[in-house]
């Protein structure tokens, strides 16, 4: 998958693509499957497996598909129907029974929104050490910090790094925190479908419950109640793309600030060529990392809104609007996670452009220092810099924490 | 192009698709090239067709170009390297000289963008026809009005009919507003390369914007002068676009609750099935057309967030975020409108449970009516729906305006 | 009017405060009480001028107002019934009869929308002029054109200012463009109390709309059908604030970028002081300016959620979310108003560091120029920013209509 | 505090308003003297008390702080300043030494945040108990679920209740986890002024730490580095707050469908009335609960887009930007949190009426059960409802924990 309308979205492969998706509702539906046959709902000669699933789809044309599921408002009534068409008759017939269409959509959007973040975290992980390697490298390399654009006083740059490691961290703490609960809760969430076909069980209500554990666990996904008209897991992977992409963001406008061709303070690895001026290296990682960070919030809005929209034991409209939403927003999250860390692993620091800029600053930028040494009654001290040795230290500290638990999940895995 | 996540997406056909733009590119180079040797800038045999341009980039792989975009952060520079790579040395040479990439990319989202209008246009023109034969029919259909979800007093359908066709009128008269203004500037809106090449001309400066000129009327795009970093073209667009999916939005929410199954005064023509349950037939337009308005105001404010993140000669960021939001609110916007005339076209009206309904809700709607009567010192009159024949009137001759500009428009294509 | 988180507000006056609102509610029952009574519906006695309504107001809590406003969602409710408890019974019995709630609040919102764009136009033809004399005076005033933020070739201020001027001019144009309709149309949009009030009249619904018409009049509100659901008239408000917010953005945005420390090519006429750093000058007026063009647009998507809302007669919640999202909206877009009148008044240009930069990017900003020369076959020619010359007076002369439009306005004022 | 264009904004009390800002600042000079002094790094006698700081503003305009702050762009600057003018000379010395204008704002923020979330989780808390204890009482009570509008499957009216609760339950376990970080980083973030400050103590940059331990603890703010420009905690608050009015937002939305004239299922406690239509009794607080819903996503997004505006050591508008949305979002939460436990405690529940629906609907809402049964080969069984008992006990033991953190909470309070 790529766009050429966003440049760099071919980062993110074919996630939440069509076929992507495509998959993971034929995962669904084969894990449903075994489900219903293992706790003795439906027969044995009417499981499925994945890989008979997908040689049933394997003449469906994707676009014909996304025609098709017009009429019913989803994708999967016509997908169901095409899968059965290639079923022998029992696997045909018990095919998808107790779910619903919300069920097999919304699981597959929780798959794909799991590997989405599957990335994120690991290209957190990268970016917290480089980012630990920028900050300890330049811990003291000195530089003048700005406020509302102007010079202020001086800082270093490991400061202003240890300042992004803690917005990463951040980023990175919210997505560790996120979980992936299965949906199954059939028509209107009671599992009443399920229930039925459970009757001759000796408990059918209880036997549901079972049949949807077996399916979330055939999914790795996390077992959960039906959450069907209560939106909040998808709102929470909102929140914690938005948060990743402010963060690079963040990133991405200082790098733009400081790679001015009249600051120069620093540079992307690689600058980006022009199609009429061959002198120029633009910082073309930080502009598209600042283009994500400016449409990220509202998606996160949009996939809020329909939540907050629901009603009835279905939506009719804001459900339908957080699946492109949904996808959007994540595909754009992985591309700047990706770019991000490309930004930071190649990122040239100048240290004499700061020296330079810090100096020509002059006196003035002292002021602060000067006044308050007097009113403490000493001379201005060595500490230019304030706190800012301990203040990176202790966000390589917290850094620290997520090394580790990266080590124990390589450990355990 | 087709969404499995967006159903009805097919409707939009090609529109903004990756192929559409190249050719809008290929188009805007082709233009460019014409003007510039009709202007005596190029020489004669740097002049391609763009059946020539058309076939330097039939081998073009789009995933390729769109993943080469990258390095330089748009898709012009691979685009322009590749095609010269295809023409003969004096047309590679001359190809795309004296613009940028930014007046390419633009110029092919305008034009892109003139295409979604042209549907649109067309679409609020043909439910303008089908909303006034329904408010002509449903004149003194009697309805019970509803405020705040509550039963109110007596009006009739082709008054809230009426109302509905206010909403798509305005959205006309904004869409017919609409200008489609070239973007030729050159690497900083100074057509600073064009004036240089156009040095042996008399009057270098007028030359550079007769070719400005000449290639915008190839293009069937309004002359105007670089618009650059002032993006209220675009503005325009997203303001216009949802305007129109807010009174599709508003028919949509109408239809949503009319039809549901305790009122029943409204059905859609087809309504769609369910994967579980055979008895439904569910308001599938309307449900599809209220996702197109909860998503599209989100995506217009990202376009005037672009707007205003305006600096210097090109913004880092901020304009790329404009290309796939404009591709995604102008397709949402021509996919709804489509599907806004087939819901309007196939809309079943039940006079009888309207009356049901009204005569179910008793004598306390009247009660208004009563008061007022009392209060004017007479016996409560035959005018239950107040001015509602003279509003609707009022409308109907709003809407034979555009009736007539639009016969008007037909006689002089 | 002031507020503590943002600063400036008090630039706007009490434009949509509590007070302003009360008393442009007050103005709609004078309005509509004068019309009753002069088209015959209201018994002479009945009226009450807008002297009387003040009066009756009076002791009227502003506080308790709004919580009074709870019970009945909408603050008419209260205010009519403390009226009347203070008019002579005839008066009493006659206020606000034909009305709704609606049609006070509607009509109190488009009453103050005019007050705010009133200013915004003077603002913006303040502006225009401003701008004209910038751009007059620095048409030959060389600057580096900057690109993704790196030095890109010559232009000159001239040219930049010329942009910002057509921002300006596009949100002037829009801004002119509005209308402000009256809104009355009685509980569900009909006038049906208005028509049975008028019942003893020879054509009551003649009558019924002749009111209307009188009381649009007597507020110098455009005669209009009731709109009612139809939320056109705000959304265009919406969207022309934020095309001002943006325009001003850009500015703003140039000038925080163009008075860093490091570039220090202008300064705001008064720059900000600091709590702590004595030698800082802050770009305050643009950060304010900024700070209003990132919140706007978002505000603006929440009006056109709220168009797209609409729903039966009268809707539950997208209507109540409009009343204070218009009020932000535009005392914003009024405060950052003057504050760009002020930016532009006060703007210092610095040519010399102008020249310095340019003089400091060196040759490489001149090889576009000098490869277009050699492609042309001549020497690299005088012409360094191109086109500037021609564009610059092409929008001198677009503004010239303004100003044209304005004295005009003044003459028939 | 009131609102005449939002009703019921009182029940947010002062929270937000100027004098609480202004209040929560003076809090932060006082907590930061206080820590200044313990530590030594101020003399004793530079030590102001609240009471004091109080006094001194006792007089304050804050009408007049509010147009004063805009110089700088900031209330502390002339509050620093008025203070300073009413202390004893070492007091005004030393009050806000060592701290920016943006650690006095910040400070100010979290606090009052924390104010709103304090009386948010107690909202919830209550809404827990009543959500309970309805979905306790209508476990079996029939009902008809409807999806997409339609009338579907039977379900009880304790499963939609159930879906409720676990909405609130996500907003409850949100709140519960947010932190109210303080923050201290003087003018860029790195504590340079106390440094130089402490420049006579032992280990001034430990020494300042301290100092801002010191500060927060008296403030009973979490001890925090300072985050400064990574706004993290403001975008935790906005998302928190948004899922919570979701959370409403949905049962709102259930509650004016529920409530429709031809359903109503269920009706508002105290509905409220018209002021022309005397037999009206509409879902008041359910409209204004949806009004929340639907503006509060953008605030969020707004907040989330300052955070990726962060650039340099303090934002340029970003910042500022900030504020007021924080103050309305959390304002707007708090209200709607409140009238959301209004309507949970006043709802009527019509169990009659869902029946008489039920019934109506007919045999084909059974369809799906029958067929399902056919397919498992036994007679419909009585589980009408599915698995909805025990979905419902599931939900109701997830609550308990709340209400034995809360137990726990009091006991230690």
């Amino acid at each position: 998958m790529s766009d050429l309308l966003w440049p760099g979205d071919h980062r993110a492969g074919d996630l939440f693509s069509d076929a992507a998706i495509r998959d993971a509702m034929l995962r669904v539906e084969a894990a449903w499957s075994a489900a219903l046959v293992e706790c003795g709902v439906a027969p044995a000669d009417a499981a499925v497996s994945l890989d008979q699933l997908f040689s049933a789809a394997a003449d469906l044309d994707l676009d014909q598909l996304s025609v098709d599921a017009e009429a019913g408002g989803n994708p999967v009534i016509p997908l169901v129907s095409a899968l059965r068409a290639h079923l022998h008759p029992t696997a045909a017939t018990w095919l998808h029974r107790g779910m619903t269409s919300q069920d097999v959509v919304d699981a597959a959007l929780i798959l794909e929104s799991r590997r989405a973040f599957d990335t994120v975290a690991e290209q957190l992980s990268a970016q917290v050490e480089a980012l630990v390697s920028l900050a300890d490298t330049h811990r003291e390399t000195p530089q003048i910090a700005r406020t509302l654009t102007q010079q202020a006083v001086p800082s270093t740059f490991g400061m202003k790094v240890a300042h992004w490691l803690d917005g990463v961290l951040d980023a990175h703490d919210e997505a560790a925190a996120l979980t992936f609960p299965a949906q199954f809760g059939g028509a209107v969430g009671t599992l009443s479908a399920l229930v039925e076909l459970a009757g001759t069980q000796t408990n059918p209500q209880e036997c549901a419950l079972a049949v949807v554990r077996h399916a979330a666990q055939a999914l790795g996904l996390d077992a959960a109640l039906p959450w069907h008209v209560v939106r909040t897991p998808l709102t929470r992977y909102a929140a914690a793309a938005t948060t990743a992409t402010s963060a690079w963001g963040h990133i991405a406008n200082d790098v733009l600030t400081l790679s001015r061709s009249e600051i120069g303070e620093v540079t992307e690895g690689a600058g980006g060529g022009s199609s009429t001026m061959p002198h120029k290296a633009n910082p073309v990682l930080s502009v598209m990392i600042r283009r994500a960070a400016l449409t990220t919030p509202a998606l996160a809005a949009t996939l809020q809104l329909a939540s907050a929209d629901a009603v009835d034991e279905r939506t009719p409209g804001g459900w339908h609007a957080e699946w492109p939403t949904l996808r959007i927003l994540l595909r754009r999250t992985v591309v700047a996670a990706s770019q991000a860390t490309d930004l930071l692993d190649g990122l040239v620091v100048h240290p004499d452009a700061m020296a330079f800029n810090l100096s020509a600053a002059g006196d003035s930028v002292l002021s602060e220092q000067r006044s308050m040494a007097e009113l403490a009654g000493h001379e201005p001290s060595d500490h230019r810099a304030g706190a800012a040795p301990l203040l990176i230290d202790a966000t390589l500290r917290r850094a620290q924490t997520v090394h580790r638990s990266n080590a124990y999940a390589e450990r355990t895995r």
